[in-house]
């Protein structure tokens, strides 16, 4: 029988094995008191297991409120495995989360729990296929091929017409822009049909691609209602456009396969709200197990922050994201990883040395709109400053021995 | 201009204004460098705005790793209001959890963020009629008035085929019980296929409300991909079922809303998970502002835990979520509150005491199916217990002065 493998950073004021036979009964047989029909077949055949512990520092005081007090004040902390027979739960991505992710973060018996990384049995292969686009596919729709795709984001967030829009999309397009996306806060708001931002921004990147044979992609914000988003979706493929983005905990694992299982247009995933899922060390999930999910439900572009970001995310957590994208996973193609936040393109070196890929959606806003010398300026230093990347070059030698590096450096780099 | 309000709690580095500007900057118009075209009529009239401040003590060390540092040292707390225009969003629930929820708590300007409470506009209203049966419809569905629907849960978790199901649901059935659920791990293994599982169960049930009128309700986890999930409910009208159950935090609002709307039997919303969203106090959501999002989704009962649960949750958080329920919101019914986690019965005392309402479903688990007279006892007692809990006894009158009542307490209440 497959099993599915979970692990977990624990916190407990119990000794590490009694905690983690707790969490594993749990979540499989298991009730607060024994009750007929339980049998040791039954338990045998169905029980989750704990496949192995590596015990850690402990601690005097508890990292979550609500906890067991410990028999001597200590709270052990522990990295464990805990495996289900795929019986369990079957092909049904909801009801595995509900088994790794259910009512475990309720337990007294733990202080700190967070769910770190998955192992997905093969057979979830068929059921699952994954990210129809991913990296490969965003390479074919752009044309762009060895470096990073360079995207922005419409800004302001919200109030901009269609036509307003279209406006900065003809800038950015002729700017040499790859990608564009609207921010997740804008869908279809009265201000901005969804319907005529498509068809205003569609005839811009249609007219730019018939005129020079390169299409941007514009990530087109359907998060909504289902039917809604479906429908959104229908006008976004009658248009030329290549892709949709969706803002993936507002709309739930479920909603979000639905749309990926249509297959024409990549799905870029948009993370908002992940800093309440990870922040606090103790508690929520790490981002492979994360990325996994939503992998399975066929995400093509997922965001993974960017070097010296704006939020609270370490630079190693963003180089882990980024890394954890190009591991395969059953068929699916990788996602490519989409680095954004406060990016200017001086990031760009260490990105490099820390994770050697380009393939990345590299995203920059008032890095490219706000350039001094106009966007198409603030598009090719980006452009640049991966060149000189992927060179070797620190970001110190890029500005001191090339002049548009320089004054990128002096606008968006050159802080306090 | 109709407006949305939202309540949160923080913690911040900065002065509470400015971080309270930030906020409502980041989640309308801003990014992180002016940029052309945010103009100030713009801004005028989409802008997010700070209503109130109600500032709070001050701490010495941040909840939350990842923040800016403080120049003075101190990290203060407050409660702030902030509302949105309506025209940002328009009737999109997902975007709206984007806009409240969405790049919040990720910003080193806080080192805590709790969404604490909505205000929804009441055009909200049309577009989202909220729960179809709530608290008037599961009473019609079941018969039970004046007193709490009894409900328990089928365990082993996993592992039971459908006619070992159908065996535990006729003794209960038998017992007098009110309201049966899958557990939230069973939904649709092999060795408990959905269809047959409905066949077997409901084959009981309908025997016995053709003979005594009186028909359980029992909630068929329906937790699965769209289309699965969709064919169950199917499933569960055609052999005359009269409820469903969702894993709300595995489904994700998108599709239970489009479940919900279906309007033909009512949500049991599972909250599995909940403690990963709420139990850190300094990060997450608490369930006023979780309850309302899940009602404007249309869910007609909601888990609330109980008093004196086996998991973390306090006491008064439990009567807090009971007493949300019981809010009027727009047009749909109230949710009918689960009450459940290592209940027995002698907790309806306080829960009455706290509450003052029967406008709940009350569950034991290993309290009705492990009574050592049986589950008819075990059914009979909670009765017993909700009768005098409305008569004001308390537990210890309850068990000094009833038989009935004793031997429940001698069974499960009494500790150590």
């Amino acid at each position: 029988m497959e099993r599915l493998f979970a692990t977990y950073q624990i916190e407990t004021p119990l000794e590490v094995a009694e905690a983690a036979a707790m969490l594993a009964g749990e979540q499989s047989c298991g009730t607060f008191i024994k009750i007929p029909g339980e049998t040791d077949a039954l338990k045998e055949r169905f029980a989750a297991r704990v496949e192995s512990i590596t015990e850690q520092e402990s601690v005097t005081e508890p990292s979550l409120p609500g906890g067991k007090p410990s028999p001597d004040g200590r709270f052990r902390r522990a990295e464990i495995v805990v495996s289900w027979p795929l019986e369990n739960f079957g092909a049904n991505l909801p009801t595995l989360v509900s088994t790794v992710q259910g009512n475990l973060y309720e337990l007294r018996q733990f202080t700190g729990l967070k769910l770190v990384d998955l192992k997905i049995p093969p057979c979830f292969a068929e059921p699952f296929p994954g990210p129809r686009f991913g990296v490969p596919g965003c390479r074919e729709l752009t044309g762009v091929e060895g470096r990073p795709l360079i995207g922005t984001i419409i800004k302001p967030s919200v109030g901009l017409t269609p036509d307003e829009t279209a406006t900065l999309v003809e800038t950015l397009v002729q700017a040499g822009i790859d990608f564009i996306k609207d921010d997740e806060l804008m869908a279809n708001p009265p201000h901005s049909p969804f319907a005529a931002r498509v068809e205003a921004v569609m005839r811009v990147i249609n007219t730019h691609a018939d005129r020079t044979g390169k299409k941007v992609m514009f990530a087109f914000n359907i998060t909504d209602e289902l039917e809604a988003m479906q429908r959104h979706y229908d006008r976004v493929v009658a248009a030329g456009g290549t892709c949709v983005m969706v803002s993936l905990n507002s709309v739930g694992l479920v909603a979000g396969k639905v749309i990926a299982d249509r297959g024409q247009l990549p799905i870029h995933g948009h993370r908002n709200g992940w800093g309440m899922l990870n922040r606090e060390p103790a508690i929520g999930i790490e981002f492979p197990a994360y990325n996994k999910l939503w992998r399975l439900a066929g995400v093509d572009q997922m965001h993974v922050n960017g070097i010296d970001n704006k939020f609270w995310e370490s630079d190693d957590a963003v180089v882990r994201s980024i890394d954890d994208c190009q591991e395969p996973f059953l068929n699916g193609a990788c996602p490519l990883p989409v680095v954004s936040s406060g990016q200017w393109g001086g990031q760009a070196p260490e990105t490099w040395r820390r994770t050697q890929t380009v393939d990345l959606l590299y995203q920059a806003g008032g890095g490219i709109a706000a350039h001094p010398d106009g966007p198409a300026a603030g598009v090719k230093a980006l452009q640049r400053w991966w060149e000189v990347a992927v060179d070797g070059w620190s970001m110190e030698e890029a500005v001191s021995r090339d002049a548009l590096l320089e004054r990128s450096w002096e606008t968006f780099g050159k802080k306090g």
